[in-house]
């Protein structure tokens, strides 16, 4: 086939074919179709989109460019969830265990941090000994032991996905929903699931803030995920506050603890008992996503999923020493409370900034080389609409570069506005998809 | 600047600043963007287009990559004229010694043949000695001592041009008219010209076949040009058949002495003398085109335009005996009549398919490798809507390679369509702008 032409029919409007779709991805995995003209295809596809049997093709491609995971001798129904990201969004810890101790089985693979958004590898490797680079053989026991498993990419896992993701970052075609698609369902297929639990996230600090985007999105995974004939719910979330209130890699494993020990969270409960309910219904251990929460909020109270975290981090190497008593893990050298400038309501926060903030504390990289500071983040107590007090402490900011704290400090008070008026709470979860 | 940002930037519709533009071309220029990044901007504008000051913008920079010819030693108006190429458009070869006996200033650099469509320099080279090549220097020489000359890109001229074309080439992006006008302006005033005569093709042959897009394409170059205080008058005119009858390299240039000799090669002539015309008028030598077009011809009669011809040649190194006797230069090996399947009216061609019949006989080349014959072509003699019976004779082809009259016979007689009432003849001029 001629790359140029199939450039030309997709820039022309032109669907292409399923063999034209896989032509194009495993002849640029053989670098056969060079980041040049594939770089072209993509801002094509940018503009174009692509109609539900060009993303099944799409995704098919980025699949069958790497290895499925057989999960055949894993007895149960495989559930995952995938977040589109935010600031403090640690369900994943809490979900994968209460999910678990349902019964169902939870194959989960994860990425790292991303800008201002955190990821659940980096959480997780805060646990000292914690490993996610489990080799695949090493995955499948855990799952198959405990029902769970959290680890990173690996190799054999839509190889396409990551060398088609490193293009996009530098030719400004991150923001296509059919690539978007494309990688988020390739890697999860590929993991081996029957079923799929998506939290797409809109707000300021979301990578949709649009929520008409959000919801383009979310449809494009359900389609995909039936085309596939996977099982799907999507909730579109609001992501405009952090979840809970500690944003940071240990941080965010502490308020799991605390959610996982019965501790009311307030909105971070709502979410992962909603995301848990509607993966033990996808996994057949309930009649609807409204008895999923139930057992879920009784696996906490009963202590069945705090227990099964402790096993899953045990079998995946980690030191349980400070999940069962967390308030031993090593503290930032430097802390500061930041404190309300005026009386009045909260009525924003500029929550992409609350992530940079974080980020700038050493909860974040920079760049690909940068180290993670498991013990940097902040904990960001009001939500939108509470009641302050000029003085009353609106955030506490961890580091171990004193310098650093000032800077987060400033973006904390630049992102947050009052309102002398009452200002409404947010509706945290506002659609449920299938 | 970010690249990444500039490419984001225009993918989503901003406007470019001019620093912008010309920071990525003259990074791009220097290897600091690399291709897969520069493509991706390339389809970007060919989805989002270009605002005026961001097409000056861009054709600035591209001319600013090479030198600018300084003509001012040579006396008098510079006009030159660009086509956008089709099959047996030979004009340049009749107008440019026209324009020049009228007292018109003519620097032209020329193209090379490109897929069904010829190229005046491989024309030219089918005179034996005839360079192309010249130096800058001698290049000034020649259009001071004869008022024309005829030459290739050199390498000081645009040179940026010549890196994005080949990788809009490879990449499905050559189709965008901003991007053309660039290209076509850059080199155009980076000659030196102080006015440009378009001669834009529409029809079956030509590289837009609709005329709504010529017309686009027309206005776009106008706009440019005036932005940079050039004179302009654009034709928009018929390719749906070939102009004159005579395709190929030396077929083109024999069939240029024959008009410049006061043969009346009816459509051939027509535009020769329209486009000559303008360009006496917009290099002051009359006060309109039409009184340009009157000159033209009694140039033609009086013998001044063929003996300008053989002057500009001969400065050109080139073997001036066969101008004056082409009936010796040599003949292809093998040749064949195409005689007409039917009887009736010539209702249409495919005209780009003639170009191809070209092609293969050895008149262009399908690689860049390619060597032409210069002797190999065709003959191609009814028009649109001449009444033709069965056995007249439709053309004749001339090739060193027997094969290849067979391939080139069935493309011309599947390229033409018959009819048994009356066909109109085609305008050959549909519009004249400036």
């Amino acid at each position: 086939m001629n790359t140029v032409e199939l450039i030309r029919k997709k820039r022309n409007g032109i669907s292409l074919t399923k063999g034209e779709i896989e032509f194009l991805i495993s002849a640029y995995l053989k670098s056969k179709i060079p980041d040049y003209q594939f770089s072209a295809f993509l801002m094509a596809v940018f503009f174009r989109g692509m109609n539900d049997d060009e993303q099944s093709s799409l995704t098919n491609a980025m699949i069958n460019s790497g290895i499925v995971v057989n999960l055949k001798n894993v007895k149960g129904v495989k559930v995952d969830k995938h977040s589109t990201g935010g600031v403090g969004d640690k369900t994943s810890l809490i979900i994968a265990p209460i999910a678990a101790a349902a019964g169902v089985k939870v194959p989960m693979i994860s990425g790292r941090g991303l800008g201002h958004s955190g990821g659940t590898l980096d959480k997780l490797e805060s646990i000292p000994g914690f490993r996610t680079n489990l080799s695949l053989s090493e995955y499948k026991n855990v799952l198959k032991k405990c029902g769970a498993v959290l680890i990173g990419q690996t190799k054999e896992i839509a190889p396409a996905d990551k060398l088609i993701y490193a293009l996009r970052d530098v030719t400004a075609t991150v923001e296509s929903i059919p690539l978007i698609t494309g990688s988020i369902m390739s890697k999860k297929i590929a993991e081996g699931i029957d079923g799929l639990v998506l939290d797409v996230k809109t707000g300021s600090g979301a990578f949709m803030s649009e929520e008409k985007d959000a919801l383009k999105l979310a449809d494009s995974l359900i389609r995909t995920a039936k085309s596939f004939e996977k099982k799907v719910i999507a909730f579109i979330t609001d992501m405009n506050q952090p979840l809970g209130n500690y944003i940071g890699n240990w941080f965010e494993v502490y308020e799991s603890i605390k959610v996982l020990q019965g501790e009311n969270v307030e909105d971070l409960l709502e979410l992962s008992l909603n995301l848990a309910g509607a993966m033990i219904y996808l996994g057949k251990k309930s009649d609807s996503i409204k008895e999923g929460k139930d057992l879920s909020l009784e696996l906490i109270k009963n202590g069945k999923a705090f227990d099964k975290f402790v096993e899953i981090v045990k079998l995946q190497n980690g030191d349980t020493k400070f999940l069962v008593n967390p308030e031993k893990y090593p503290k930032a050298k430097f802390s500061e409370r930041i404190l309300s400038p005026k009386s009045g309501y909260l009525a924003s926060i500029n929550n992409y900034e609350i992530g940079m903030a974080a980020l700038e504390l050493g909860a974040g990289r920079k760049t690909k080389e940068d180290k993670i500071d498991p013990k940097a983040g902040i904990i960001f107590y009001p939500k939108i609409g509470s009641k302050m007090n000029k003085g009353d402490v609106v955030a506490e900011i961890f580091s171990d570069n004193k310098t650093k704290l000032e800077l987060a400090r400033n973006k904390i008070i630049n992102s947050i506005a009052f309102s002398n008026s009452k200002v409404k709470k947010l509706k945290l979860i506002k659609k449920v998809l299938t």
